[in-house]
């Protein structure tokens, strides 16, 4: 049992924390969010300095760290208050070491090297089919040599800003759902496709999409791992989709908290600092708690998959328990600060608009629920 | 003990739900969300029809009514999605009413019969002076007949939209906090007066604002009320605009009740209505309950204002539990509609926005315990 | 919309907290509770000062009073710390009235009228058959013109105590469940008959008793209401008991919100009262909202009554939200109380043992829930 | 960061796991539960298998441990369902190490070597003092070269129990309060002491006693430490006592929670297991989170303590989430167990009345706060 830091680890997040304060201050943020604009020049950064290609093999310019290292990382991005995308870019490459062709991989990790942005967008959700991806309606027919990808898809993240979409399309004519599914690269500017940007509460930094196919003109050779595979192919990153959602998650409550407790030494009120009150101490000390659970579960969970260990509970316990309690300690900050907690001069009023998202995207917290439930009910049958 | 509505009550709701869903889609409302702008015809459709002048004297173009039928019409707008601004402007001519001077009361009235919105944004807060009033460093000086007001005010509803403002002030060379605050009308307009819309989490419809006062000249005249008296005057209408509050959460979190409701019946997942999961259900039985002991309590605390009992706790208490559960409520709702209720295609996710903020203005959730804390132990001294 | 009481109904709740206040203090009851005796004496001065049998027709020897008074009544009871078994007895004779036979009926009134203690205990429950009625597996089969019956049941509320059981029993012949079930008369001292009163937590004044039914030999004339209709008609009853139920833990919470906030101003640490602490007044403010929130529930479910209304959903969410809420407001008295809260020098910690019973019997919370879910989506189906 | 177990730490869980489940299975606890008698036997079998003096130096019966063993030791004991006790015993001698005569440490080897029971009571707390400790009353005085205790206890831990207690009094004639207070080492069979075991909620392993002190007569070489620094003294060791309670709530949850998750496979209603339903799965899941949370947090302040760390504000953390999070984890096994976890057949149900008593003993909730909450303010002070 060891809680402590590595030497290079303790550098890795100082040099995080560095370039974020120096750089990146909240105005940055700020006007980003008002104006819901993709942080570019971010991104770029963050792959100049080697930190957002961490796990990532060298050869695509990554850097090689453990998941434990990673999380480290994410969470010191978030902490400092910058919307963490990190990581999903290099999803995008371990995907396509995994499942796509040298040519496929080779765009994306060409793509994020001169970026530093996630290749592709992950086109699967559709407004009849979430959770229960069988009720996938965007087909896929072939015709002529050709292939044709017509259907709507909904909430896909970064549709509008990454050049690529990998979209995940139903063969009508496959009556088995395990065997109906497959993955189709595909260029975000190809004719037949409409891209419409949803307005929303909140991660203005990033657009959250309606994509539109309409007799989208793909290739055989933009078919993306095997004929059928599609689901299981992409269902293999969920688990840790769902460990850098919970560590984004701490990230922000931190940040938050931290935000709060200067706040409460600051803010005089009856001729003393707020923080001398009774109700805000407790609710100090609670989001203390909740901020080292979150932490714990983080990095429990991190150092299980640097063991190789299964992941299915343990990930989606941590989202759902990250995203909730992300979101109450914002809260609390929001409460602490009042006023001005309620305006965008306080970051804590974007972070609490952006985090609620979590408890949605990558699996609601029903479906986190549902995935552990079973497997704990199961591990005490007898 | 009856908790049943008159037949004219039942009149007037219907009434209310006819105009606002005919004339008042959600549209408008996201559009003026979205643009940050006034809903100059709501208010004046409201004034016209009678409603938002409920319990103002015939005299004033008001209609007698009782707190219970207010606080009913009140909801009722609110549970139509409509940002329930509502009974504010009626507060405008009370006041006057009770400490104004027959000019002031004229100028209040002929503004608030012209437009259907409050005559006068209400200039108390200030950036080192919320709850602790005292704190409050804005001057009055007299100096050659006139009137001189200096200092910065912020969190002001509805500035940049109303044409007046009551601004209270401290006499600098008076000790005693007790007579130093006296109140001024304020043309909006006039020299000196620099208005700042803050950027927030919600409640774009109407603005909150920096005031910055300097050297603003007003007349002797210009004093509302007995000099020293300022805060003795507006004081006595906090306890009915946490009552207001308290309706207005209450009508949002049944309108993002039903919404949810509605929505889990029509939204198929695996086969089903999402409604047939038991942590949907668990959802709504618990929202359906809040939403009752909401309604209770401001109908109750209604009820004594009409008996003309002391609302200091019960106005208070009625406050805390309706924002807070409001929230709770509406973040429910959103998290029933999943992605959809993140964006601004459903209410919900305007109305999380919105109803953040009741827990903060009008006093907050620790004001409102302070307040009731110490009077439910003097009630238990013996 | 009137949340008065009438002088009748004053005066009723004057004379329960006289009679309480002056014959049974607590000493009375945290003997019998220690000892786990039944409450013999209460009951007959509850009955003979006309309070126990509010409701039940004056032939019977009961005081006609509507639903809103019978519980205004029993939260009194409650609320003077008294373990409010009130109105069970009312509910037997009830039962007879609709659907036992005249001989029945009799027996009911007349041990009713001897002892002030419900004639019957409710013999439904089983082992394997809680909520889920239809798996109760004790028989009755018909022999030489007798009728036998055999089984297991199990949580049978005062089986120990009162001088007849109800038993709900399967006829093995008939197959479907809506036929199969049928009820019995039977005197508790009958041969055959072992009760084994359970060790519990709390409700120390009642016993919970297994029954084993070894061959009971009963009458033709000993069934009750019409054969096969068993369930049917001890459902009628369910709901009114929910909101007995209801109104029960409200007591229980408002007499520990009572004793809490007396404490909070005598017991003195640091100097002061207690109470002059933020986090003592923060937990008596949400104590007092919950308690108006409960008594609300209490009173509209039951004027819903007087209306001849269903209770389906608003005796299930009464329930649901009394029995939770009373242990939250209990558990936080006992933490005002500190470790005085633990002892049983303070009823507090009696009522925190007894009230987590109420979230399992009459139905668990999740059965509320399930209840009252599915008729509020029914309600928003269009 | 590494959050294995050594093979040493593994071996030894397991004997634990071993020992009780063979010899001391629920039948014992159950029974010294209902009867209210302190389990000699089981504090033997632990001291002779080694496991009750973790920590301990060899030279006093010991095996050498650091405080992250020590803790899953205490967790397992726990988790097993027995009442743990242990490591106080520990903590006796460790004072005695620290501060206490060579002699009074013999005595209090000598007394644990031969029961496995602390040697002594922590006589501290007194009616009209329990946080506040300066308002304690009780006093010695000095005639005639000897010294007498007068004064009253209450809440004493084992008073009835161990052989000696540890007794704090003032000196009257001592103004300052950082020097007035002393502690005597005192025979609990001495003249002048009357010791009253109280009724409470759970604990009923051990007595909680009210102790009157009526010119108990000790000896100058029975002070224990130096004179004046009786808080000081004991005060030393309250971090680690916070730490141990920490652990034990930790243990008792998983406890409950390995029950409840066993009995939702079991049961069967409605013609499958209880765990089937979505509300059963979703409370598992969330007692499952706090399980791992509050055995990391135990962990990560051991951790720190085996590096010499202060556990000031990690300690009352660990306290307040562990008490507050193992009463909710054993509430939720309750009512998944419905009618069988309200009685004494099933061991949740006392897990739940012992565990309630953390949250007031060795410093309640609040208290844990206001240490906690200060120490947080003060880390962001800039």
């Amino acid at each position: 049992m060891d809680f402590s830091l590595t030497e290079e680890q303790e550098l890795l997040l100082a040099s995080i924390r560095e370039l974020i304060t120096t750089e990146f201050p909240e105005e940055y943020w700020r006007t980003h969010d008002e104006t819901s604009t993709y942080p570019r020049e971010f991104m770029k950064a963050l792959a100049e300095n080697g930190i957002s290609m961490l796990g990532v093999p060298e050869e695509f310019g990554g850097i090689p760290a453990d998941y434990v290292t990673q999380m480290l990382a994410l969470m010191e991005v978030a902490k400092c208050g910058a919307p963490a995308f990190l990581l999903t870019n290099g999803q995008c490459i371990h995907s396509m070491l995994r499942f796509g062709s040298p040519e496929q991989l080779k765009k994306t990790a060409e793509s994020t090297a001169a970026t530093g942005d996630p290749a592709y967008s992950l086109a699967l959700t559709e407004p009849g089919a979430g959770s229960d991806s069988n009720a996938t309606a965007t087909t896929f027919t072939r015709r002529n040599g050709k292939i044709y990808l017509n259907g709507q898809k909904t909430f896909i993240t970064g549709a509008a800003e990454y050049p690529y979409m990998l979209v995940i399309a139903r063969d009508p004519e496959q009556q088995d759902p395990k065997k109906a599914f497959s993955l189709f690269w595909v260029d975000a500017k190809k004719p037949g496709i409409k891209v419409n940007p949803l307005h929303k509460i909140g991660w203005h930094l990033v657009s959250t999409c309606e994509v539109y196919l309409d007799n989208v003109e793909v290739e055989e050779s933009d078919m993306v791992g095997e004929e059928g595979k599609g689901f299981l192919n992409v269902m293999y990153n969920f688990e840790m989709e769902r460990l850098i959602n919970a560590a984004r998650c701490t990230g922000f409550a931190e940040c938050a908290f931290e935000d709060a407790a200067r706040y409460a030494n600051q803010r005089i009120a009856f001729g003393q600092p707020i923080g001398f009150n009774q109700m805000i101490q407790e609710k100090l000390a609670l989001m203390a708690v909740k901020c080292k659970n979150m932490r714990n579960m983080v990095l429990q969970t991190a150092w299980q998959a640097d063991r190789k260990e299964s992941l299915r509970v343990t990930s989606s316990l941590a989202k759902l328990y990250c995203a909730r309690t992300a979101l109450e300690v914002i809260d609390d900050a929001i409460q602490i600060m009042g006023g001005l907690g309620y305006t965008n001069d306080a970051r804590v009023s974007r972070l609490w608009r952006d985090v609620r998202c979590e408890r949605i995207g990558g699996g609601t917290d029903e479906i986190m629920i549902y995935i552990a439930g079973r497997q704990i009910l199961k591990a005490y049958r007898e």
